[in-house]
């Protein structure tokens, strides 16, 4: 039983639960992290005030004590270079890469590699993940379920998820000696630093007159798209941030 | 979403909840197996009465009702010929040869392929399974858990064990066109076929005073074990039997 999480993976994966609306739900994801070895679990704004009391997370109450809380998504993944978005895919047509969740650990391996941090993100009970909150994620990931009958309860879909991670990606990730990237300027951006930059491109979209004000909730949804498929490094994103606050400045003289 | 469990092996691959105690444990048992596209499930001896209403078996409620409902597990796998046991192994030293989940997909898919009933066996959330329910498992197999917190919920269990199995076993059993064996003498014997046999070869040891009587358990175990390790086909297993008929004919005289 040595497949498991390496001691500085864990904590460079975090597990994100938008609006979920059931503690008992809260804490057996907690339980599932325990099992699995994960222990940074964020919970953006919950139905119901008293979750960290959760009596379904067994053995795992200090988890869920130490658990993040956020108000929105892009705070709880603020720091993470890969964000990973869980989806039925029943309703929508996803704007970005979609990886069935058996093909997911090479990817989760490689950006732990070099030196992301990853958040995996999972949906409210009823509604799953928003069109906003999608945004934000560079991928999606799909259970692979019946079609008869797709949707899975959320505690059992988060340990699914985890088993699958923590299983795969074992040997290999641990034998990388460096997890740090060999160079800062190959770092990955994060989502804090996506989204500093999405502000000012979408301030200069407005002072630079670009298109009507009814479209700015659209555009800004196409740009964060854009930014997460370009898979920036922080130093891309820092450039581009200078160049467009010069734009920006020059516009607004 | 195409990976999973083809048509002809829904009928022949069965989940086993042994004494569960929590009716909402046997509701998600049931949800994730509807989820994976599984059929089959058999409880042995709940601790409470109505767990066919269990609301958590969310799109699963058929499949509840359904169930077969047995006082023993020997009853439960009678036509099985693969039974496979999950256990956590902190307690006890396994007789048996334990596979990892991440590695138990071959083997089932050599038993479908060659024309076997498998069951995969949960024992109940306090004690998992007993000696003698692991005595008529031919392998165990392991989730990889944290050695720290390795005990997981029953219904988070199963949906592992389906997604693994699921999502593994897809694409080579199925385009396997005749899951029957070629030839009726090559088909394993069932539980059904070992039991008999292990009766016969039991009430012989009595007759033939092999052993005092205070051994009979401890006999009858081992035989169960050895019984089951070497994987009989059930011509063998019928060979043996009329065998033992016969000594037991004449001890009898």
């Amino acid at each position: 039983m040595n497949s498991l999480l390496a001691e500085p993976h864990r904590d460079r994966i975090s597990v994100v639960l938008v609006s979920p609306r059931n503690p008992l739900n809260i804490g057996a994801a907690a339980r599932a992290m325990a099992n699995f070895g994960f222990e940074r679990l964020a919970v953006v704004a919950p139905l119901e005030e008293h979750w960290r009391e959760a009596k379904s997370a067994v053995g795992a109450s200090n988890l869920l004590q130490n658990a993040k809380s956020t108000k929105c998504l892009a705070d709880a993944v603020a720091d993470c270079t890969l964000v990973v978005g869980t989806a039925s895919l029943e309703h929508r047509k996803p704007e970005q890469p979609v990886i069935p969740l058996p093909e997911l650990a090479p990817l989760v391996q490689k950006e732990l590699a070099r030196g992301g941090r990853i958040a995996l993100v999972f949906g409210s009970e009823k509604r799953g993940l928003t069109r906003e909150d999608l945004a934000l994620c560079q991928v999606l990931t799909a259970i692979p379920t019946d079609s008869s009958q797709p949707s899975m309860n959320l505690g059992q879909a988060v340990a699914v998820c985890l088993y699958e991670i923590a299983s795969r990606i074992g040997e290999t990730a641990t034998s990388n000696a460096s997890p740090e990237p060999a160079s800062e300027t190959a770092a990955p951006a994060s989502t804090r630093d996506l989204d500093l930059l999405a502000g000012v491109v979408e301030e200069t979209m407005l002072a630079a007159n670009y298109s009507p004000a009814e479209m700015r909730n659209a555009n800004r949804h196409d740009l964060d798209l854009l930014l997460r498929r370009l898979a920036l490094t922080r130093r891309d994103a820092g450039r581009i941030l200078g160049f467009f606050r010069r734009i920006l400045w020059r516009l607004n003289q």
